[in-house]
């Protein structure tokens, strides 16, 4: 059994209005990409944070900032926190949020509790929005795991052309030292984020416990038909891409809503060539990302999307070709991470349910070298990604209470 | 009866040729926008082509460039050209072959039968693609018929942000004489223009007759629904502009085919916003472009894509909204003149048919001072607006040959 643990929502709330104001964008919004002067910054006023809370602070060489409690008994540490980058513009909580709430949780338990069996860490990690690089695919906890490739970092460019090595370099950091970055000795990493979804608003309640991360895809589809005239040219001797590209969009969004929650398939991005109101296209592009957590069903959305592409294009007499422009599995959390999660809210009396994440995060990636879980705190609307996302500080509060109350279990 | 008429079909292609190095664009190509340099120069060609024709030429205030052979009795002319602008690229045919046409015509119908009775002219309209001033909307013909207001060249613009009336300056005309341009003396136009479709092409046939010029709309539909991550939000919840959008081009074009031809819709234009892979769109706007020549049918066409608009948007809970941003009514060709037509094709011993146009022309707006009708030309592959448009010069001078009779019927 826990002791009750109280974390103080006016910490919390200070430190995400003042973390917001690093790379501040209107009066809600955040413009913080890797490794700009804002996001170092934000780093540095992290550590200050950190240091403030008695803890040993340490910027590794990808700029991933840690604050260690070291343990009377030694051992692998227990971790906890989130990424510090931002969307162009995103909001104050994706991210950032966890961050601080792995630093206020570690502040409290020291304060309340005094010095831990086993050590605990604090991180704000330096990339994962790939909003600045979008081949970034989680930068920081990458570095963690081992998984950056020697020499890429000076092969990774953004989206003005820069590379990400010369990003690094112009806030102090050296690419040649990424490999020390690697962590054999982290036993647990339980990262809280935002929702960015409307489950936990629509079911009223402040908390959700994650025990897997969607697995998804990309694909880039291409249709290829012939470009004619819209007057001139018949229907029935048309190879309209349009007309085959709204045949499977529709049919790719029927089969994912056929198939119910939590499978999900989207298609955001679209590109139409020549793009002329009177011009029967030559060519459409589209994006679908579909994602479900269970690899069962998720091959089964996969197989039925291609079928979809192909089943079009042979009727309508087009070409057609797709890349999968990224493809994460699943993600289990581990199971008595979960357990424990679920216990400790109760104990806490935090009303939470569990769940699914139906986004990408740093905890898949620490999943290679650490067991992890991920909490989730209530998103206003299920909005992220933007300047209009919010969390209220009672929900943020009671997200970093179970937080607080597992890493006590785990380390005290 | 009319006499049989030779055209020579050595003069047809290298006339076609000698253009189409004024704007040349790669080997079969033209880049000939209006009042650009290789415009005036092509336009002075054409006059100088009409005056060693034996004709009087004479230079309008817009530009248009006329070729006119006095008839014995005076009266009202019968005139017959095209435009002489191009797409940005388009082909050597497009406009091109009607001015010549025109002149070849006239030119061999002088020197075969001598002075007509009724005043004859050709002429090179300034402007009818829009592919640089995209509001143009048959600028030259637009002049003829009195149908430009005062002050429309000083705030007409084109792509890069010019006048009309500046570049209209540019090469010597001065946009305060625009209303000069007006003519009330014309009894019959004439415009031979290649097919744009492939309709004659596989029936076999040289030569099409048309009787009616498509009646067609624009249509901007705006569609509005939510930006959510693609990841996080479920579909059951989602307000997806992507799949109103799907729903309705798939259903406006399965409406168009299902009317059956000469019914055609047309989604050449989209825009996504965002437009990223992991984010459902925010809005989605796309073009409509639907045609029929048959007034009630296409009326009928109308109603059924405005209420599809509808539905989708209502039974998706997105906001829509629709623009109609260019509604042109059918126009019928003169019975007479149509008549007069097939009746000496049949004597010129031209195969040929009676049809309707789906594209719009010149000539609708030259109905509105003239009896008007049509010679198409078959159209290699129904290719148009492209470098590859290409039409035989044989099946260009089969429809010179029908003109050229026609012309001597309504003249001699």
């Amino acid at each position: 059994m826990s002791s009750h643990i109280d974390i103080d929502p006016t910490l919390v709330d200070h430190s995400i209005a003042e973390l917001a104001q690093y790379g501040a964008h209107g009066s809600t919004g955040v413009w913080r990409t890797v490794y700009s002067p804002e996001w170092a910054a934000a780093q540095d006023q992290y550590g200050a944070w950190c240091e403030a809370a008695g803890l040993h602070v340490r910027r590794d060489a990808v700029g991933n900032v840690w604050g260690r409690l070291d343990g009377s008994a030694g051992g692998k540490a227990i971790v906890s926190g989130s990424h510090i980058d931002s969307q162009r513009p995103g909001g104050q909580f994706d991210g950032a949020l966890g961050a601080i709430a792995g630093l206020i949780a570690i502040r409290t338990l020291r304060e309340q509790f005094g010095v831990p069996k086993r050590p605990l860490e604090a991180v704000a990690l330096c990339e994962e929005e790939g909003s600045r690089f979008p081949a970034a695919n989680f930068w920081g906890s990458r570095a963690i795991v081992g998984a950056i490739a020697q020499g890429e970092a000076e092969t990774l460019r953004g989206y003005e052309g820069e590379t990400i090595a010369d990003a690094m370099r112009s806030v102090g950091l050296d690419p040649a030292r990424i490999h020390e970055v690697v962590r054999d000795d982290i036993d647990t990493f339980i990262e809280l984020h935002i929702e960015q979804g409307p489950i936990l608003e629509q079911a009223g309640l402040p908390v959700g416990i994650v025990h897997a991360i969607t697995g998804l895809r990309h694909y880039v589809v291409e249709l290829r038909g012939r470009a004619n005239h819209a007057g001139a040219f018949p229907m029935d001797l048309r190879r309209d891409p349009m007309a085959g590209a709204a045949e499977i969009i529709a049919g790719v969004i029927d089969t994912a809503a056929s198939l119910g929650r939590p499978a999900v398939s989207t298609v955001g991005r679209m590109l139409v060539e020549p793009n002329f109101p009177a011009i029967v296209p030559e060519k459409v592009s589209f994006t679908v990302d579909a994602r479900h957590p269970d690899p069962a069903i998720l091959s089964e959305l996969y197989g039925q999307h291609e079928a979809l592409f192909q089943a079009v294009a042979v009727r309508r007499n087009l070409e057609v070709a797709w890349n999968i422009t990224l493809d994460h599995p699943p993600c289990l959390a581990d199971r008595e991470t979960v357990r424990l999660l679920e216990a400790v809210a109760q104990e806490q009396g935090v009303p939470a349910m569990t769940m699914h994440s139906g986004a990408g995060h740093d905890s898949q990636v620490m999943s290679k070298v650490a067991k992890i879980a991920m909490i989730f705190v209530q998103s206003k609307d299920g909005r992220s990604h933007t300047p209009a996302e919010f969390t209220a500080v009672d929900h943020a509060v009671a997200g970093i209470q179970v937080l607080a109350a597992a890493l006590y279990r785990l380390a005290y």
